[in-house]
């Protein structure tokens, strides 16, 4: 398998083809943004942390029975996928209120949501990735329902999954974007989880364990990247009951 | 049945008790209002129009087998309504792209929407009436699964009676705005259903017949108003099929 030409650059990562047209090489550039772009620095070693962590966290999960476009890693930082062709939505789904769902809505900072509440943007840098509803899914043509009912149900699977092993590590998931894709008919989980798409907060002392350390200039970003890596890859998740 | 207090006032309305608590009676003021308040005049006559056609409608309606909160018209501008629980959503039926959906999303203008598309809003002026979507209406506790299948159900039903009657009278119904409230356990349509709260185009010429005019200074408001309630009011209901 042979690296070959940019297919598609994004904020934080690049996408290259391969001499198998089912596979892609993804790269975790050390480059981080907040704030639709509004924030940019590059950060060295951070590509190589999330690399590390999504790469646990997709194995993980497909131990656990969830379709990725994981294949296997390359180098640090550097990893196979499958070829996807990419739903362009971000399907948030929220454990604890936090964030711009606490600017929108009247939800306290803090508080359980119990069910978890899904939340799903369009992926639209030009219009700024705008909230949907299922009707604007259906009518934009971006997923059927079919398709939808089987990105929710996954997305609430993968919640579960990442919740419990998060928290056996002392980890509040808080909440976390996912990206899918569909590869002959089937939805399969692409993009990546890392510090830079989850939510994350110390259990113990609420600390923000993610890229809102960047965001809110919270503390050491690489420092808290470090550590939350290293607590995430500290135990074999055989352990997960 | 004696007017007695303000009970609320809204941009455009002012809701009074009476002497029997499930009554309210409703003025329609010649206040106007846009861009989220930004905008602000006040036009004689205006008050009096919308409460002629949202009486209509809701009569209309009402004979269709559409539960209403219209009770009677006092005098002109002044309806008497049932008091109901009103539920913070602003429910919007789209057949015709045009508006917000063109601004935060791939459609085109003038595009078809064909199933209808529904949005809702959280009718909240310190959030500035932010979209939502199923999942957090039910966290907000707004309403229940069954209640929310209900609305959306009765918005179709309601678009699709009133799309066929604004037809015939060479009006296309673009896309409008609901509330709906609570009364002992049931789903009634409540608030108005004007040229202040529906976007119409004229079939022949497209020429904005709402408050889009008032909007967008696209000419005469009240001469659009005028002109448009002539029109709805025209002729019985009873050939609509």
């Amino acid at each position: 398998m042979k690296q070959a030409d940019l297919l598609y650059t994004g904020k934080a990562k690049s996408v290259y083809r391969t001499d198998d047209p089912e596979v892609y090489i993804m790269k975790f550039r050390d480059d981080i943004t907040a704030f639709d772009g509004g924030k940019k620095d590059t950060l060295a070693g951070k590509g190589r942390y999330n690399a590390e962590v999504s790469t646990f966290i997709f194995r993980y999960l497909g131990e656990h029975g969830i379709r990725t476009h994981y294949i296997e890693s390359i180098e640090p930082g550097v990893i196979a996928v499958q070829n996807l062709t990419m739903i362009p939505l971000e399907v948030i789904v929220r454990n604890v209120a936090a964030g711009s769902i606490v600017r929108n809505y009247p939800f306290r900072e803090g508080a359980p949501l119990d069910p978890p509440v899904i939340v799903i943007d369009y992926k639209s840098d030009a219009h700024h990735d705008p909230m949907l509803n299922d009707e604007l899914i259906y009518a934009l043509g971006i997923a059927t329902p079919e398709e939808l009912d089987q990105i929710k149900a996954m997305a609430l699977a993968i919640n579960e999954l990442l919740s419990k092993y998060l928290d056996l590590r002392g980890i509040t998931l808080v909440d976390f974007k996912m990206e899918f894709g569909r590869s002959n008919g089937r939805i399969i989980l692409g993009d990546e989880i890392s510090m830079d798409s989850m939510r994350l907060w110390d259990k113990e002392t609420g600390a923000s364990l993610d890229k809102d350390v960047y965001r809110f200039e919270k503390g050491d970003v690489m420092e808290t990247y470090a550590g939350v890596a290293k607590r995430i890859l500290s135990a074999p998740w055989g352990e997960v009951k």
